[in-house]
């Protein structure tokens, strides 16, 4: 198994890759080991951080990357929280005022202003190849938080063709649908290694 | 005449607001004045950065108060340049950087990907009163830039009822259409001011 290092230092997202690779079929091909990436998010686009973070880690570790940036975008909010998704109402550590924000910013607002994407953009970094990829999964913001799965803005995040929010689904219903998912599938696939 | 603090220190955006109150009808109500907001833009949203400038603005001079955040925001970009959008290249000074770095990132890209609006908030403070308006207007990121008046990212931005970018209009044409114009048309009419 080669070594691949994750540039994060959340460790729901390295658990979510990994469940990831195991979905595509890939686990056995990596042993994924997440690395905090000594560097600030000064991007001002989500692919910006997320090359940030890649570079750090390879620059400090000479091995294969891959780093990724998310975020939830709310069109009738011109985009917000979007960069500022982690630290929405200020704080980065308590992340259920970030929910609390953005619930009475459309507090009385109807379905359409409601509409909300979750995008990650996910890369690729080594010696001789840097590759990207997009992955979004539509939805809408629920009226107010259900279910403690999942991590960030997931137990406002409904999702309608199950009519659950992401903190309600079990992992693996949500990491074969997420934005998640559908960025490192790309991402795999940009490198030759799924069909 | 009332005298009507604008928080800005931009010029372009004095020139504009004061024609667009010719244009409503409401230059001979104010007697509007530039005042630079001596604060950071910390705000992680538009409306956010437009109340941080008015309510210091405010405090420092205890009369009413006007100010406004604007952005360009592409859909396929996720958003950006967004609340970047006066610094997307990293420098604040040198506006072309901006323009070249979207130019660069739609690259190649068909019309679908090239859609923005630029948006628009608008804000009034005064002893009794704290109201907020939003505008926009939509258009294309052109292939190049075209046109050198307006300010920011208007020789880049094609407004498709005219065929011209916002760089090539005469200001008037650009002042009756512009997101800053709905924005503050919609303020003065929450504030009684116009019907």
């Amino acid at each position: 198994m080669k070594p691949l290092f994750l540039a994060t230092s959340n460790p729901h997202k390295l658990r979510e890759i990994q469940e990831i690779l195991e979905l595509l079929g890939l686990a056995h091909a990596f042993r994924l080991q997440a690395r905090a990436p000594e560097v600030e998010e000064t991007g001002v686009t989500f692919l910006e951080n997320a090359w940030i973070k890649a570079r750090q880690v390879y620059q400090a570790t000479g091995r294969p990357v891959i780093a990724e940036d998310t975020g939830l975008v709310v069109e009738s909010l011109d985009g917000a929280p979007g960069l500022f998704s982690a630290r929405f109402a200020g704080s980065p550590t308590d992340h259920r005022q970030n929910l609390n924000k953005l619930l009475a910013l459309l507090q009385g607002r109807g379905e359409e202003a409601r509409r909300a994407r979750f995008v990650c953009y996910a890369v690729y970094l080594d010696d001789e190849r840097r590759v990207w990829a997009r992955g979004e999964v539509q939805g809408l913001i629920a009226q107010e938080a259900r279910g403690n799965r999942g991590f960030g803005y997931d137990p406002i995040f409904l999702y309608p063709p199950l009519g659950r929010t992401f903190g309600e689904l079990a992992p693996v219903l949500k990491n074969r649908r997420s934005h998640r998912y559908h960025a490192f599938r790309r991402l795999f696939q940009k490198l030759g290694m799924l069909p």
